[in-house]
């Protein structure tokens, strides 16, 4: 038969980061490309107890079908977190997803037409770009600078694009570990109040900020915005749970959209998870993944600072798993790549972060997921790589 | 702000059954209408002895993220349980999904552009029609008679109405209960076999079968056939683990789309599900529930004998969750639900679940989760809602 695929497959490729882990999938390359949280921190022990109350009392109701909201006690444990963090958000507009990833495509799916316009950072995260990509809407982008999104390049974009709706992942962001200043957050929600963009406020790396203090969601000052989480980086990726916050009017969409989906996220781990939570002191926890996550990153920047070749810069992030690289102007990572490889050392090129092009001379490194040992021999080789990816450049 | 949602959402509502439940969430009303499974079949005591096996011995890699495609060795366990019943199925043809209803979620979106033709048997599924509503399918039916699709009236549509999709469910259909015999299933598979309408065959209920004889699958008899299966029925629900069968260069799109849409289905009850089927016998436990569901069946269907008014016509279903209702030419089931709101029983209007209109004298029963007593007693009730529904007709 001729099969014809829909217009929307031809938006999206298989993600690029999926072939190079492939790659690396040799023992004896040391990888920084991947993006998962350090297995070290799963509360295994606690998540079998949790296990073990929930089947022991409720065992027939958490195996059954459910609303597709989600479980309401652990949608009200979301509500009372944020408000422990001063933002006041009603249990009903919450939504359990599947991890946030999720909360993008089903977002999307709410307000996006084809040809829609979508403004994402510069660079963003990439399977943002493949879901709205398959939404087939069009894509904008704006700067990030240090301290977040360039407001001015925002404002113009916003001024002359009719933007439909802006992604930003304002914590720690994936690809670079940037996170919005106090000042840019407010500047942002003003920028935004009056107009009819939707902001959409991916948010899963904000409980592990390991230096300096915990900033206050955009959407804190813009009751309208849209904000996704996680459980994914506090408890387990494996579990695929996650939440979207919405105002009512639109959740009453979401919840269309989610139960034409999947009907609603997986009732027995949600059951488990909010036992989880409340059996358990969440905080110690995250402080314990904070203190691992800190000393990892730490260790990778003192490597940086040891043995990259002067003029690499690179971005010091105060929580997440990610620091971003820039080599020198007119160098490429995709060649450097190449080199890396041969020395037993990965990483993703910054390339495959970008919805407009650029970022050639860009790259990606994970922490989280990396021992001592692994991060300063890994390290040691990638330094010895740019030196040769910048010898062979001064000798062509 | 003012908020423009996509078109999409245009074309879906708030699920009529949704609301229906609502009402019947009185405890004094004895429903018919939910489709929930019997609690009593879910497998609590070996499902705990799996999670504490796999967290025991695995625990940190089953909390981590994995393959978009599924956990393999619970892949091949489904192509090993279909190639037991005749199918052969590569393992690289298997993607795992939340439930089959995100099956159809994803298969929608790697087919179907906005206006193309989708067919539904004629009534159908009812979060099929919402699935491929939001994908902006336009929709067809074709009536459904004792043995499965009319044929002439399947190749009459196929040549005329240019359908890309066909959507079907083969076994025990929710809501008529209706199974495909032996001879229409080869007959269907004839008629697309040359043809390049998509096949989607959802077969949710294919183990429950208690009377009778298994039937291979439509795909059995055609290579190019897509196919959906659940573990809903025979494990649990609430842990929305589903599957497809497609071929591969469709496989490699529908990694795409799930990667996009929620990176991977909960890789912990993957892993725990798993455990489950291979610790335990599951046969026998299908076998349970199949007894469980023909005791359940036989009440119902002698309970119809014994209190509904003659002209009442009703299938006799060999497996599955559900028993469809006709009631004489003329009578409305809206109005039927009124008078038996009254008399606290409920049931779902057949209406919903045809996408053209139609069947306003129909009515869908479940009996998977009513006890002995409740069956009793609610089609008693049922029973005297309708002989007033017909004495109110003859008065009027």
């Amino acid at each position: 038969m001729n099969k014809q695929f829909a217009d929307r497959m031809n938006n999206v490729h298989k993600s690029f980061i999926r072939e190079i882990l492939k790659v690396t999938e040799d023992p004896n390359i040391i990888s920084f490309a991947g993006g998962l949280p350090n297995p070290k921190s799963f509360p295994v022990k606690e998540v079998e107890e949790a296990v073990t109350k929930v089947l022991g009392t409720r065992g027939e109701e958490a195996l059954q079908y459910s609303t597709t909201e989600g479980y309401r006690p652990l949608r009200e444990y979301i509500a009372q977190r944020y408000l422990k963090k001063g933002l006041e958000v009603d249990t009903d507009q919450i939504l359990i997803t599947n991890g946030s990833q999720q909360g993008i495509d089903l977002t999307g799916k709410v307000f996006l037409n084809k040809g829609d316009r979508v403004l994402f950072e510069n660079p963003t995260y990439l399977a943002a770009i493949q879901s709205f990509g398959l939404l087939e809407a069009e894509f904008k982008s704006v700067p990030l600078l240090e301290d977040g999104v360039d407001t001015d390049a925002l404002i113009k974009v916003l001024d002359e694009d009719n933007i439909k709706l802006f992604y930003s992942v304002t914590n720690f962001q994936n690809p670079t570990g940037i996170t919005y200043s106090q000042e840019k957050r407010e500047k942002v929600a003003e920028i935004l109040r009056d107009r009819d963009t939707i902001f959409l406020e991916d948010n899963p790396y904000g409980e592990i900020r390991f230096l300096g203090e915990d900033l206050p969601p955009v959407k804190s000052y813009l009751e309208e915005g849209m904000l996704l989480g996680s459980f994914s980086k506090i408890v387990s990726p494996g579990m695929r749970l996650g939440w979207i916050v919405a105002p009512e009017d639109v959740m009453e969409k979401l919840v269309i959209a989610k139960q034409a989906s999947d009907l609603h996220s997986n009732y027995f781990t949600q059951r488990v998870i909010y036992q989880y939570l409340t059996d358990n002191d969440v905080d110690k926890h995250i402080e314990k993944i904070r203190e691992m996550y800190r000393n990892q990153r730490n260790l990778m920047v003192e490597m940086i600072a040891e043995h990259f070749p002067d003029g690499v810069d690179y971005t010091k992030p105060e929580g997440g798993m990610f620091l971003w690289v820039t080599l020198p102007e007119g160098l490429s990572s995709l060649e450097l790549f190449d080199l890396a490889i041969r020395e037993n050392v990965a990483f993703v090129p910054g390339k495959a972060f970008f919805c407009e092009g650029g970022g050639d001379n860009t790259l990606r490194l994970n922490f989280s997921n990396s021992s001592e040992e692994k991060i300063e021999e890994g390290m040691g080789r990638l330094g010895v790589a740019i030196g040769k990816l910048m010898n062979q450049k001064e000798h062509r």
